[in-house]
């Protein structure tokens, strides 16, 4: 899904970017709710993502425009866009194209704290 | 749900805290996959959310521990706690007692983006 500018406009103007023009983003898979990944957008990706409805990011370490999966091939279309109170929070509904994860796991929280430690939740995608 | 001191050590390991002595932590509804806020805890308020089960955050405008639903009675209880690939961002499954929302809304998420800007897509909570 994509936006005219008026809309991308209106989201930005509420936006509150952090001292380093960013806000964060939780990915989260439209059909089932699961969340996928908690990234980072400049004015920039935010611009890029409403306008083209391909999930752009913004790389802290690489400090350059991520656009999700422009290597892996593993895409996020966005279904729907979401900013919380106090507008330093974005929340994606998306539909992700093979793992969201690096590691080819669903989801980038696939380590969960149980009595004796940290446990995998989940494996690899087979590709 | 609570956890013993080695699995808060094993998790506290894992965290990628960034300059602030921070992490990003993700509160989701449980029952619902509902995605309630995003927020921040320090270490000490890691150590506290998993040793008593009650969900603490690190207010970074106040800049002390916020117990969640202190003054509201709005508590979340803690149901389960990962950690993403890469340690800088937690996500918390809870019961939420009452709203998350300090607007009393369900989630701080309520404003959605729609053709021509934002629109509410949720009401206050009933008291």
């Amino acid at each position: 899904m994509s936006f005219p500018e008026s809309a991308i406009t209106k989201l930005l103007e509420s936006v509150a970017f952090d001292s380093d023009g960013l806000v964060a983003a939780i990915a989260q898979r439209h059909e089932t709710g699961e969340v996928l990944m908690l990234a980072w957008m400049n004015a920039d990706a935010v611009r890029e993502t409403l306008a083209t409805g391909r999930v752009t990011y913004w790389s802290r370490s690489r400090r350059s425009l991520w656009r999700k999966g422009e290597t892996s091939g593993h895409i996020q279309t966005l279904r729907s866009i979401r900013i919380d109170c106090d507008g330093d929070a974005l929340l994606l509904g998306v539909d992700q194209t093979g793992a969201a994860c690096h590691t080819n796991r669903s989801s980038c929280f696939f380590r969960e704290v149980a009595e004796d430690g940290l446990v995998e939740i989940s494996k690899p995608l087979e590709d």
